[in-house]
């Protein structure tokens, strides 16, 4: 089967792998009916990452048709369509009970934390998925070809964007700042409008982005940055600042961003993979911030963003803005590394 | 008036000064019943804290009787018994509405924000205290002897460590762990209780300490520090770490202590002033946990701790273990700089 492989940093190939197969009863084998390109593979792509990449199956979304399924597997069975999240889930330990499957514990002991762990990458025709009943969710109905980008968003992007905008306390009369103008970003602008929030900010200074920011529900765009980018925050806010702010790049800039949008007992949702980031705990005490972040709980959220997506509520899918066959992948990377494209869609 | 000034770090006096007066219309002046020795007074004391030390005028807990008001005033009047917070509250702002007197932007706007600002400190015979109305709470009766070290305690101490057993999460059902055996950390014992916390862990080396934490309801004591301690806790929790943590140190140690006792997707509530202590974000990250921290907004837990004092249900006075004439006060900074002394109640 195809597969994308990131040889070293910058180079990436597809290349003929073996088909996955099960290795425990509580495993499912899908048939991918799409995969995309995350902001996050690009750090790698960058080198920007500790560490090294050495012939890595890439890919980490994924929606498709169940082929094969194990002994224990009860929830779903060959020719049902799913969708699952990056981070593995028993659905059983404390912390899946707890609302963290992102940190299953069944699943980390297991070595399966993380698809792409001892599962491939899902940037493939096939893939291994553990732990399918705490992991996938079935579809109502087959996919239409219209919902697959949008029930392919919902794997990742969104459910991470909506998982910041939920921990950045988005509601009803809240102000809700979005730092980082990617499809999680722009998620979290889905994310944030359907929780109710009053007014939502997105900072971007990309008209193609802002566009589609304000379909998606935002209010307002700030295009400045650092301290004039908090001043124009702090006019839409009363003075005072964010009730919440999601924080979807993951560098120092972002959260000292983020951290001066805020207004005191307010909230910062994060989920930019952190690089090289660190936060004074007197300015958290000074601000008396709340503050919540890393690897998204999708499968949490999964229920009701296919719901809304088979309602035609939300259009996720948008922020694909390129779709190319598997075999074209290394021009996905390219086009997301230079900023072209937001997020790439790739077909089987 | 008699008024305890730290001249310089570690030179303590106690000397006279002139009366406090109404500078505002929302002001009341207050004659202290008692005042107390924060652990936060140490670190200027120790010339552990960034600005310099000179002349100040100590203290910011306090309880006593009104003798004067502003005319604005409208909830206390002179001869009413009050306790109050260290943080000056309006009541009427967006932080204060929001739950978070602490940081209340009137008071801030106007130089207030905390006792020992435009006011002066409370180790004294008097004290102006702003935004009376927002900040001050009258009790159900006059107090007796018995219940002032009570009330005194609720001031600060308790209110910190219940908003940290708060902002831990604790709760039924819970693990909670707290760093910090001083009057603070036990405070944090005491909320975590009344929450109604199942298991509470007070770590600490110090068996006085030890058995006023187990009265006060702590369900098991962890002598060993760092990754010793880290692994009791462990132990005492299937494994997976405390739902929440109660950080009531302020140093780096004490964080990575919190950090490392928490489970994932687990709560930290951080009090203690932090000094020369950061967080990586990527530590955060991979743990999920919560993070919520700063100056406690005490006065809305006033009316909680009041009313359970009146009922008998709660004795937090029991932290104070030397009481000293307000002219003894040297004494008492020493008493807690060397540990010989938890908290020291000053008489007036």
């Amino acid at each position: 089967m195809r597969s994308v492989i990131m040889e070293e940093p910058g180079k990436v190939v597809v290349e003929d792998r073996p088909m996955p197969t099960l290795l425990e009863s509580t495993d499912a084998v899908i048939k991918l009916a799409a995969s995309c390109i995350c902001g996050s593979d690009l750090w790698p792509y960058r080198g920007a990452q500790p560490e090294p990449v050495d012939h890595q199956q890439m890919g980490h979304e994924y929606i498709g048709e169940v082929i094969e399924v194990g002994d224990d597997v009860k929830t779903v069975k060959p020719g049902d369509f799913v969708v699952g999240s990056f981070c593995i889930s028993c659905g059983e330990c404390a912390t899946c009970r707890d609302g963290y499957p992102s940190r299953c514990l069944k699943a980390i002991a297991a070595g399966d934390g993380f698809i792409g762990m001892r599962s491939n990458g899902t940037q493939a025709e096939y893939a291994r998925i553990p732990f399918a009943d705490g992991t996938l969710i079935k579809t109502p109905a087959y996919p239409t070809a219209e919902q697959i980008p949008h029930l392919m968003a919902a794997s990742d992007v969104l459910g991470t964007g909506w998982y910041a905008a939920d921990a950045a306390k988005a509601g009803p009369g809240k102000a809700i700042v979005v730092v980082g103008d990617g499809a999680v970003g722009l998620g979290a602008v889905i994310g944030a409008k359907q929780l109710g929030a009053e007014k939502i900010i997105m900072m971007s200074r990309n008209p193609k982005r802002q566009e589609l920011a304000k379909q998606f529900g935002a209010t307002h765009v700030v295009e400045e940055r650092g301290e004039e980018g908090i001043a124009k925050v702090l006019e839409l806010t009363d003075g005072v600042g964010a009730h919440g702010v999601v924080e979807a790049v993951g560098t120092q800039q972002a959260f000292d961003q983020a951290l001066g949008c805020v207004r005191h007992g307010g909230y910062i949702g994060f989920v930019g993979v952190p690089h090289d980031s660190s936060i004074g705990t007197d300015v958290l005490f000074d601000k008396q911030v709340h503050l919540e972040g890393g690897p998204a709980p999708v499968r949490k959220y999964l229920p009701t963003l296919i719901d809304l997506i088979y309602k035609g509520e939300i259009e996720p899918g948008k922020v694909f803005d390129l779709v190319l066959p598997i075999d074209e992948a290394p021009k996905g990377y390219e086009a997301m590394d230079q900023r072209t494209a937001t997020k790439v869609l790739l077909t089987m």
